[in-house]
């Protein structure tokens, strides 16, 4: 078992011999991962080729495909290609994208051969290994640096023909893929960001499980499920005894800047404390925002409400002149005028708070709306939503679950067909702009998703239509030659039926053992025969306890 | 079409929209491209599955995995992937290998799993992606950046059940599969250099094709097939009317160097000059290397003569200091004792011949063995051997095949398990190096090949088992709502039937571009139905003239 590897997914799947670590995030298959993920892909083939074509992009792209999107700038999980060493940096010194995803590439294609309105709406789409930078991955199949994906890219001569695509189409054959999957039951459909693509929110296909990366909020109200980037969330109050204003004062205390320490220091709840960003936006502003102690930014809900498209943490410099103090002091006291203030509504109502003193080394205590500075006419959430935020709407808090993103469908409206001037021709011969959808299943994630569901304390527990096998055969008929015979006979018997069956044929393992792999393995069916069975099999399904004995001939039609 | 596509299998890919060109030697599959990869990959698999198990391993690994068998060095070729921009290089400033074949990997996997003498021998495969630094990429889809390949790797207790696998068990599957691809007529078995991993051969099926890259030496007598780089061959000899010795002279010639450009200003046949380079070896010692004008060195047959790891064209400095002429104007004459000669067979028996002076700017003409320098006791075959060289066994030209590379097998020995302590414990209970050999089929390659040799001046012509559609449907009905609902059910028909037909159902093309493009496309037969053919279909295979008109049973019949 690799060191680090904590997820169960991982560990279940190395065990088992299902997948090599290579090292974190990157997996070889070995036989047995390889069948299940074929099965998993196969099924994502037959729903998507109801709703598009298949095709099949490359790894590698120039790298002025991604210039001429402007993402070669702004997705920072890219990676490029270069020569390895000095003799092949030699032969060729070039640098190429490896593609994180395709949206870039499809585009041109899709450009060179759909330009007519008679063309529309189509959709394309490829299941293919993608490749991510990403800093810590720790989930195993669920997050990679390097993963296999399908997505689905669906264009459109209009933004309603979009919507109703991805409505229409896209959702319900996700869904069912998602059925045949087996994760029908546990997973939903949750809001999420846009992105930069649209004001409006993009869905995802969540899967209810405990070690998953996400989680959700449910507003059973409207029965919506939102991801927490985008759960609208109110602060639940907290009250003190004290009820009227104390004395401001600015503290002493260097090199305290968290707000939990700051909390202990000046012995006050963190509830008392603020936390103070400075941000530089796309337009060359500095604005403040402000949350009370316990809470976090959520810089994506803020970049909404700021209405710029992208946020810098202030620099050192800046930090220095709009608050006259070192990083780490920063409140909304006193701040240069030209620097615009946000406030969560988490500091609605406060009284007697702590804020940085814009000071250095010094924290402003007991300070209050009204008497050291004014109420702002509205407050805003962006704050990080936390387990226990409440449901603006109903005032309680939402029901979380932990989840992991399986599949995700995304409105692109019309940011790709712009940055490369990709237009059609309507019915009176004018250039429209061309409107995209994205959609996308991560298939290896799926394989490990189904190992965090599907599992107990022996093993996995595959789902018929993914298992590797239809049934894991232990004969314990070994021991003598004859019995060696029998077993082969049946083994090549079961064969011809075309039946899938994993056969475990190794004489110097015990009974004991097989049946302890059979459960770790986890195909659904474990036919065990011995000298005792007779001419009959013992059929036991992965996780019941009972036994059956069958004839060959009930057990291969129950098989199919 | 892109520029700069000059390749017949890229030119009539793109045209009939197989593919899409990212960049030189980076192809987007298309739905029809995809179709027939599909079925290049599925042959492959079938085969394979018969004498290995699949599995699939990743494009990416940690550096550490090639570190450890030193290649990270030494395989001119190989990518490295790293952050694309700033904002991933700051979130994980790594480097990773982007495999480009997979000993390196499957090596560590395999001493994982298995190390006793009962597990051997056995074979492990996958049909993957692989990256190539590659220089120059313009034979289309004969060679590329990004690629797809099958590559298999076996493991043996000996060097002798290597040896077997190779020859009884991969060998035969090679032919099979090449056979089942329609390349089995065209394909044949050549010897090819063993590379650093054995003093033997290894093997090459090339397929002959005229923009191949490869040329084959056939020695008719024993029936073998070289490729060029290890056949061995004389040169045929070049007499003049002098056969006396001429005084020898140091002729000025400042800025001359190539032996061609020399060849016009000495006045003398190019045969008469010589080319002579200077290496320095893995060992540390400098070697001087001579063939006849007309020539050039191969540095691999080198090598092996030399018996040394590496050479490396000697620097400037070395250059300087054993000739005392700067680069360009070495010859043999008054070379430093410590530099080791190799003179090519070409050189035997020369009068008169020009070499360079060993002095800056000047060559020594009418040089002659005896009088200005000894003959050595010993001439060697290191020269690229050349179209119109002869055969040593038998003075007779060879003939010579261009062809194209589709696979190859290699028996890499000890190479990589010995880098990684890869042992395996015998009978005895005694550690043992385990033996390796690969064997690789380019399923892309595969593809480009398939279109060089089956294609006319029409278009394509794909073999019936790896075409895109079993039948290409033109139905001239479509102009009234009638005919068109009729051919939509004749289309429906056979959907349900399960015969695998592409429809040409636009409806503003006429019917001579469609004949044309079917004739491009090149799927085996092509129906016809219209007012004319009455309840019959018109049955024409490409590549023949004739049409026959059949009942739609019949046509049925045949297409399954």
């Amino acid at each position: 078992m690799p060191k680090n590897e904590m997820a169960v997914n991982a560990q279940l799947l190395i065990r088992a011999g299902f997948v090599h670590k290579e090292m974190a995030g990157v997996y070889s298959f070995l036989p047995l991962g390889l069948r299940v993920l074929r099965k998993i892909e196969q099924i994502v083939r037959e729903e998507m080729d109801k709703i598009g074509q298949e095709m099949l992009m490359p790894g590698l792209a120039p790298k002025k495909t991604w210039e001429d999107t402007g993402r070669i700038k702004t997705v920072d999980v890219l990676f490029k290609a270069v020569g390895a060493n000095e003799a092949s940096r030699k032969k060729n010194d070039a640098e190429y994208i490896l593609n994180c995803t395709q949206e870039d590439v499809i585009t041109p294609i899709a450009k060179q051969f759909f330009t007519s309105y008679k063309d529309f709406p189509f959709a394309l789409y490829h299941i293919q290994v993608k490749y991510r930078n990403e800093p810590r991955v720790k989930s195993g199949l669920l997050r990679g640096r390097e993963f296999r994906m399908k997505d689905l890219y669906s264009f459109h001569t209009s933004e309603e023909s979009l919507l109703d695509y991805y409505e229409a189409i896209a959702k319900p054959a996700y869904v069912k893929t998602f059925e045949r999957l087996g994760l029908g039951d546990s997973t939903v459909i949750a809001l999420a960001s846009g992105g930069d693509f649209t004001e409006k929110y993009s869905h995802e296909f969540q899967t209810m499980c405990e070690t998953g990366e996400d989680t959700l909020f449910y507003d059973e109200k409207n029965n919506i499920y939102y991801n927490r980037e985008v759960a609208p969330v109110k602060a639940p109050k907290v009250t003190y005894k004290d009820n009227e204003m104390f004395p401001r004062e600015d503290v002493e205390g260097k090199g305290i800047i968290g707000v939990d320490e700051l909390a202990l220091y000046l012995k006050i709840p963190v509830e008392k404390t603020t936390k103070t960003l400075l941000f530089e936006t796309d337009g060359g502003g500095v604005i403040a925002a402000a949350v009370r102690g316990g809470y976090d930014i959520d810089e994506g809900k803020l970049k909404k409400i700021v209405k710029c498209k992208s946020l810098l943490l202030a620099g050192e410099e800046t930090v220095r002149k709009v608050t006259g103090a070192e990083v780490g002091y920063a409140g909304l006291l006193n701040l240069s005028d030209n620097v615009k203030i946000y406030m969560d509504e988490s500091m609605k109502g406060r009284l007697n708070f702590e804020m940085g003193g814009n000071k250095t080394n010094f924290h402003s205590v007991n300070v209050n709306f009204g008497r050291d500075f004014d109420e702002p006419d509205q407050f805003y959430d962006f704050k990080v939503a936390k387990e226990g935020d409440l449901n603006p709407e109903t005032n309680e808090p939402y029901k979380t679950f932990t989840t992991s993103e399986v599949g995700n469908i995304f409105p692109l409206n019309t940011k790709f067909s712009d940055a490369i001037g990709y237009t059609y021709t309507d019915e009176n011969g004018k250039q429209k702009p061309v409107f995209m959808g994205s959609y996308g299943i991560g298939t290896t994630r799926v394989l490990g998703v189904l190992v965090e569901k599907y599992h107990d304390e022996k093993g996995m527990i595959w789902p018929k239509q993914v298992a590797p096998f239809d049934a894991h055969l232990i004969d314990l008929r070994l021991q003598t030659v004859d019995g060696r015979k029998k077993a082969e006979e049946f083994y090549n018997q079961l064969q011809k039926q075309r039946v899938e069956v994993l056969w475990d044929d190794r004489e110097d393992v015990s009974a004991g053992q097989k049946f302890a792999d059979a459960d770790l393995i986890g195909i659904p069916v474990r036919l065990v025969i011995s000298e005792k069975t007779g001419d009959k099999v013992e059929w036991k399904e992965r996780g019941k306890k009972e036994t059956r004995s069958l004839s060959v001939e009930e057990m291969v039609r129950k098989l199919r």
